[in-house]
């Protein structure tokens, strides 16, 4: 029997087990849902057993567990550790779900005509991580299992992966492998398949503009005095210049960009504009001249205001020169940028643009760096032809424009590449009320994935 | 007996007659003190019967009484209309009040080492129109009254004078006068005396920029897109040049300077900037370059963020692109300015600078005009030549940076120009706790008032 043969035969087990999988709450954040999150955790561990994983362990942590499994079938032969996570979002708001989020129904959508899978985790990430789960068990118990294979699979993606990098420092030497595959971004279409090699990082700073210790009236002192809203405005207006380009002195010279090749692909990949429009209800896209809209959200850095306050906020109207003025401003970085540095860059410009009657205090919150797949490797040329021959189309190299810093921290610590393989849709709903995953999507991972594992041992053997 | 003589006999009665007027709390935006609001009117009335004033009524209005009163010694002579109010700010934080807002206490400052009567009202405006009250007193009683005076004494003015236009429109011919006389402003210092010649106006708008109908996801829009915040950020800095100059189209065109002579006593007044700085605690002054503190706060106009909010506000972080940012902007008008143009040409230019990623909106909430009285006339003369007289110095002709709308309604409604002379000190904590009014200023105010009307009746008369 082939793999594909016994996918076929156990389409309807696969859904039913992603089903209970996706009845259980687990909720990472939430305390109420701490012992639904730990036993979603031993169903993890029990589908990894009936895989025919061995040393298949939950390794407790300050929060919910890590599940490990391994198969190694000849020390010799390439390793592929397979990293998910069986934690999801809070459903809220529940008001918004056309079903129950913890009930997962199929129900066919305009982008899923067969069929999507409704239920909050459903594409991200117990629907995509289940994947490797399933194509693991085909390979296995065909017998066609072409090299060994381990699971590292969190419960606390969705809340900063805060005991992860502890757990990848103390276990380093059990996680060895020659790649990481993670199955939690999306395709560019179900037609349009892609794989993500990059992922921005991230800075995120607080900052606080003092003009005075009392708000002022704005009669008596308007005009004679720094106004901390408005001088906020002028700093935050001065870190772009007319090009939208960002003025912060030294903040590209980290930034290397794909090959040209690779830009073209990026540039001719199908990218509808309206459409892009219409999920969030934009009036336009904007960005720095010369690049197309999957280079500026994926090749190159952003800057932006995430919240700011200052003064009288309420309805009606108070005539006061506020004290002070707040903001909060992230930056994605891209490429060789590291978050430490960039957060440095940021806070001593952002300092140097204040005028002496203010005082600027600048406060790093948490940051990740960014992470891009090389693709000139075996690896990735694995899973491209193995893409190529699932969907009958070369898979496009995205820069996904989100950050997942635990990825960057297993190149850091593991000196492992990751390829990030995912089967999702963005407009899947992930984060959001009624997530879905096709029917089609899930298979279709299920089938890609035992094909990469071929595709990438036969051409290590080859190497 | 003279006026003086009169005032000096019967100083402990006056302080005693004013603790009384301190002791209702005539909060007039309090609902719950309505009744004590209106018990302050028959107050007011009362005093100005015993002065000797004639016609003295209530007028009822939607909201607190009106009090008036006339004494018309002769149709032939000119008439002085007297402006002022009886109702109070809140007391509130009252934690910060050394002593109770409305038990009315005398206790020494350092800028008034003969005491201060401390109470919510002292300065604003019980005490300083109780100045005009007593010397219009001991003028009637001692039989040197040399005019004709009328009073018209509101109860909320601290609520923005809501039914005193219709009241003055309806009783323009009741309210014939030759000049208003008010008391609602400062002096510079004690040993400086000032004339407020200048009022400036108000235009206060909400403005709104609107990126898209919901927040978006940081990462998979950033850079891409316009960040509302940001853009706001842009279009605010945009409102000012690097010289601090307000940079709407046509802004200054109906802005006349006073003349050098003036110029000169306004630079030249005793000014000390790190007092200035103490007060709100401020790092530094800021304005446009080549004026002084007191011509940006007076003759020049200004344009402020009162306030400013969007996105996430709360401690921690929220990758967001915010659908909409806000804020809340004033400008101060001076000169000719008009307050509904202004709003107009901001609103013009502002949605002039938003790219077309974004939809701005621009709601103006209230206005109104400035005020500048002219310093040519016989009535100012007469005003300068009192407040020299009582204290031996020429005053200095100060511009105020606060509005007070209903000044140039006097103007346009009744056509009577308004003289500004004040008692009272910036640092008398008007509409702040533990706001005081210095003894000696009470009865100085009182012993000015009547040099006022002699010195003007005698100029009238010699015309």
């Amino acid at each position: 029997m082939t793999t594909h043969q016994y996918i076929d035969a156990h389409r309807e087990r696969f859904l039913e087990e992603l089903f209970s999988l996706l009845r259980t709450p687990s909720v990472s954040t939430d305390p109420a849902r701490k012992d639904d999150t730990h036993y979603c955790a031993t169903q993890v561990q029990e589908y990894l057993l009936k895989a025919g994983m061995d040393e298949v362990s939950l390794y407790p942590t300050a929060g919910h567990p890590i599940v490990y499994a391994e198969k190694i079938i000849d020390p010799a032969l390439p390793t592929v550790l397979v990293y998910g996570h069986y934690d999801v979002q809070p459903a809220a708001p529940l008001e918004q779900w056309e079903s129950a989020p913890f009930e997962p129904v199929i129900k066919k959508t305009a982008l899923h005509p067969e069929g999507a899978i409704f239920a909050r985790g459903a594409t991200d990430d117990k629907g995509q991580m289940f994947i490797h789960v399933k194509a693991v068990e085909a390979m296995i118990q065909t017998g066609n299992l072409p090299c060994n294979v381990k699971f590292m699979i969190e419960g606390e993606e969705e809340i900063g992966s805060p005991n992860l990098t502890p757990f990848i420092q103390q276990y380093h030497e059990m996680l060895a492998a020659d790649v990481i595959l993670v199955s939690d971004t999306s395709l560019l279409a179900n037609d349009v398949p892609s794989i993500t090699v990059g992922l921005r990082g991230l800075s995120y700073l607080d900052v606080k503009v003092t003009a005075a210790s009392k708000d002022m009236h704005s009669g008596t002192y308007g005009a004679g005095v720094a106004n901390p809203i408005n001088t906020l405005c002028e700093m935050v207006a001065k870190l772009k210049d007319e090009r939208k380009h960002i003025t912060i002195p030294g903040f590209y010279d980290d930034v290397v960009f794909p090959s040209d090749e690779v830009r073209d692909m990026i540039r001719n990949a199908p990218f509808d504009a309206a459409a892009k429009m219409e999920g969030p209800g934009l009036f336009g896209l904007e960005g720095e001249e010369g690049y197309h809209f999957y280079e500026r959200t994926g090749i190159l850095p952003s800057l932006d205001c995430n919240g700011i306050w200052g003064g009288f906020m309420e309805k009606g109207s108070k005539t006061i020169i506020p004290a002070v003025a707040n903001a909060k401003i992230s930056m994605r970085l891209v490429s060789q940028q590291n978050h430490e540095k960039a957060a440095q860059q940021f806070a001593d410009y952002f300092k140097s643009l204040a005028p002496d009657t203010v005082r600027v205090e600048v406060t790093p919150h948490h940051g990740g760096n960014p992470y891009v797949t090389p693709t000139d490797t075996v690896e990735y040329q694995a899973a491209s032809a193995a893409m190529e021959e699932s969907f009958g189309r070369v898979p496009v190299p995205m820069y996904g424009g989100g950050s997942i810093p635990i990825i960057a921290a297993f190149k850091e610590i593991l000196k492992i590449e990751t390829i990030l393989m995912g089967f999702g849709l963005d407009s899947d709903g992930l984060h959001s009320p009624n997530e879905h995953f096709g029917v089609v999507n899930f298979f279709k991972g299920i089938e890609t994935v035992p094909l990469f594992f071929r595709a990438y041992a036969s051409r290590k053997a080859g190497a």
